[in-house]
């Protein structure tokens, strides 16, 4: 990715902080974390997101996904003795759909990012809406997507480590490289 | 506490959530948790509190605080062999003063609820305006109080047991008596 996509990103995920009413401190804002999955088409397939605590024990982020954007299927493995990451979706602004293991809902409301079909397998479909949340208990495959507006979501959750998810999509490097 | 003293600062905290762009689901804004540690006297000392989500190993709340009440001082040790909660405040509207173990600030901005003034004795001052957090680790005294306006706080923690809490003032009752 290069620098000024980068802050490209960070500017489009500002306005939804924004809209979401969401304070940020400038230190925050100017370093909104910005992802593209390796996959280098980040309007389809990415995310933007402030981290504002990740400790051993308790991680809380706030994330942005632009209209229709996707963050790709992964699972949280055990790690170092531990079961994995544990997840909590909170949605607080627009709508966001979660997918998850489960009975594949029969009309699903989103399609993968063309290309990488082959990538997402799970389909029992998950909608939330401001003030509605999700727990997904570690090491089971999810994905989700944004509706057509964009949404902002609280996640609350265990430690993260994303060095250690693992992507359906071999593809993916979750850690951005970024040039100048 | 009486059950309409309940639904009274369930409404004033609704303000707060409103004011501060938190949406909260029709059964959240029903059951706000409205706590007067055993004391009478929510104004002064008193909390409202929506727990979104307190699983073995995560919670998430926000909370609410009126314009000067004040969450009295506690710690939270160790638990069946984990080393006590660890909480992340997240101020997210209005402003609040968090008080914990350390260097006594010299000219505090807050003062302790009348009559309570000996169960009152960590003064190290931490100024938290919206968008700014303080995580405090296992087991140390803490209190914090909100500005004039009151304030709406985030609070990301390990697993929460209210009935383990260690308060200062042992007239304190942290699980609320409701009367009909
Ligand atoms: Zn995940
Ligand atoms: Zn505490």
């Amino acid at each position: 990715m290069k620098k000024e996509t980068v802050e490209q990103y960070r500017a489009k995920a500002l306005e939804y902080y924004e809209k979401a009413h969401i304070v940020l401190t400038d230190e925050e804002k100017a370093n909104i974390e910005v992802a593209d999955f390796g996959l280098n088409d980040i309007e389809k397939t990415g995310l933007q997101l402030v981290v504002y605590v990740n400790t051993d024990r308790v991680c809380a982020k706030e994330m942005v996904l632009l209209p229709h954007q996707t963050c790709p299927q992964h699972r949280h493995p055990p790690v170092n003795g531990t079961p994995g990451k544990e997840e909590t979706f909170r949605c607080r602004w627009g709508k966001v759909y979660l997918y998850v293991e489960g009975e594949p809902t029969p009309h699903p409301a989103c399609k993968p990012p063309e290309g990488s079909e082959a990538y997402y397998t799970v389909w029992h479909e998950i909608q939330l809406n401001p003030g509605e949340q999700y727990t997904l208990y570690p090491n089971t495959w999810h994905w989700f997507q944004a509706g057509e507006e964009g949404a902002v979501i609280s996640e609350f959750s265990t430690h993260s480590t994303d060095e250690n998810d693992i992507f359906y999509d071999p593809r993916i490097k979750r850690i951005p490289e970024i040039e100048d």
